[in-house]
């Protein structure tokens, strides 16, 4: 509690650096991509972070590797995850020759359970509604004698996030404007941390979807908020309150937080997908819906933008484009 | 006539090595991607030329650069294509401060003729059922004193194509096999030439669709033979005949010619997808579709495959992915 309250003091720079180091030559250093097309549309020069090339696709692979390999569990790691987390502790954990136990909810979807299993591990169900994820997630570490990965809310996940803003300030040099997707805070938390200590001058702007505003709510209120979440596309940022020690730092280092509808979400994916040639999951675009929807201030500037992730079933994306012109 | 029927006199590697001189700096050295998934599905190394990711959405920005920046044409430049080409020859007309003139098929995709016209270039109609493309392509550069830059049976053209088959030996290194989408014959012949050259041990495949199976049937023949083409997906192949130039090339130097299925070609597009998180159009997609089907020999070994365009509109690939399972 004290330390998250130090805001900062959560994690720091070095934290970062020392991530960096653990991931090199495992996790992908993903390539920052340009667009004239993009520049065009934006009137700015925009470099995208390609998470969505990430090991297990998308950057969840840094904080759980790098959580993984600080901790050095004796046992073997649980976490809950819905999602990227779930395939990231899995894989993570097979590299270290561990064994993960993964609470996913009873409705996953099919192609993530799977993928999860196919790294080889052993995956629990929850009932998304009813049981306390994050409980559940304790006692079964707890009987098992596991290490526990939260998704977010764990300084060593943090801090392995934050190494994705590292390699996009390294590759776009000078940036204006740090735009990142927004769900539980750890990518934002992280990213942030390596920003505001390399180019302290540039803004970092976290984006959420409209459906689940807890950051922008929280950070007005100048304390955690839970708001009702509604219906979005979204699906890796439903989350109804932020996390204690990312809500921290984000209050301490973050200059904004907006919010991107789904509208906007599907159209970033359309023209990713046929301008770029990239596949990107609708959480994963939202920081460059924010900005190619105009709801952060660009003034032809340079732009650095995370897609944070590319898992959406060919089917899936198929929906989503029949949904909305 | 003779060049063609001396075969490699059409173009030699000295001609795809000037070309690669040419567009430097111009046209994007494309990556080269690998997938930890896709050597397991095939049980080999494979090496993904990724001209999805080229200036247009395909490797024939290339060709046409390469044709007119070596012709230097005074007046302008003629041409007739219903895809990629149009926008290629456009592009690099612009580039070049050239007018271009370009007969498109009266139905093509309007998103197609759209980026065309994008790019500065004057569009004219033809009738694709009754008119013959080749005859009116050089009427109008006739006609206007432009300068005809044919979309695969030029030598230039060929030339610059082959460059992506230079790239792509400098990145994978040794290869034992190199697998290429095969329509008008100009970017195999291109590749064949650079591979033929560099590494001659390396088997080089030309990869068609089933329902245009012209070139394939014309190597049995041992000479250039007429088909009947059916419906397909690969709209990018869909030619009825050989080209007389790059059908002594295809004879003089490439291995094999296979065919593949739209289903083989649908299921790779969502494998490119899904797994890799790139868009791939179908005709883009064959080369690789007939690895992963085993219509090729890998036995293992090292393979580099041209994924060659990705212009497919997030629509049509929706309609694709709900037709197969």
């Amino acid at each position: 509690m004290e330390r998250a309250a130090a805001g900062g003091a959560v994690i720091g720079y070095e934290d970062v650096e020392a991530a960096a180091r653990r991931i090199d030559g495992v996790a992908h250093r993903t390539p920052v991509l340009t667009s004239r097309a993009l520049d065009e549309v934006t009137g700015a020069r925009v470099f995208l972070k390609a998470e969505n090339l990430q090991r297990v696709g998308a950057f969840k692979f840094r904080g759980a590797y790098n959580a993984i390999t600080a901790l050095a569990p004796e046992r073997g790691v649980a976490t809950a995850s819905s999602g990227n987390h779930a395939q990231a502790v899995a894989l993570a954990a097979r590299l270290q020759g561990l064994h993960a136990a993964i609470l996913m909810p009873q409705d996953a979807p099919p192609s993530k359970r799977a993928a999860t299993e196919r790294y080889g591990a052993e995956v629990l169900e929850f009932d998304r509604y009813r049981d306390d994820r994050d409980a559940m997630a304790r006692e079964l570490a707890q009987e098992r004698g596991l290490t526990l990965v939260h998704p977010y809310d764990e300084p060593l996940v943090m801090a392995g996030q934050g190494t994705a803003g590292l390699e996009l300030l390294e590759e776009a040099g000078d940036l204006d404007l740090v735009a990142v997707p927004l769900g539980g805070g750890g990518l934002l938390s992280g990213v942030a941390t390596a920003v505001k200590a390399l180019q302290p001058r540039a803004l970092v702007v976290g984006v959420e979807p409209e459906a689940s505003p807890d950051f922008r709510r929280s950070l007005a209120a100048g304390r955690r908020e839970r708001v009702e979440i509604s219906r979005s596309i979204c699906d890796g940022q439903l989350l109804p309150e932020p996390g204690e020690r990312t809500f921290a730092v984000v209050s301490a280092l973050v200059d904004e937080v907006v919010t991107v509808s789904d509208e906007e979400t599907v159209a970033t994916m359309r023209f990713l997908f046929e301008r770029m040639k990239v596949v990107v999951e609708p959480s994963g675009a939202s920081a460059l819906a924010a900005v190619m929807a105009g709801r952060v201030t660009l003034d032809g500037g340079r732009a650095g933008v995370v897609l944070s992730g590319g898992n959406v079933d060919a089917a899936r994306f198929a929906e989503l484009m029949s949904t909305s012109p």
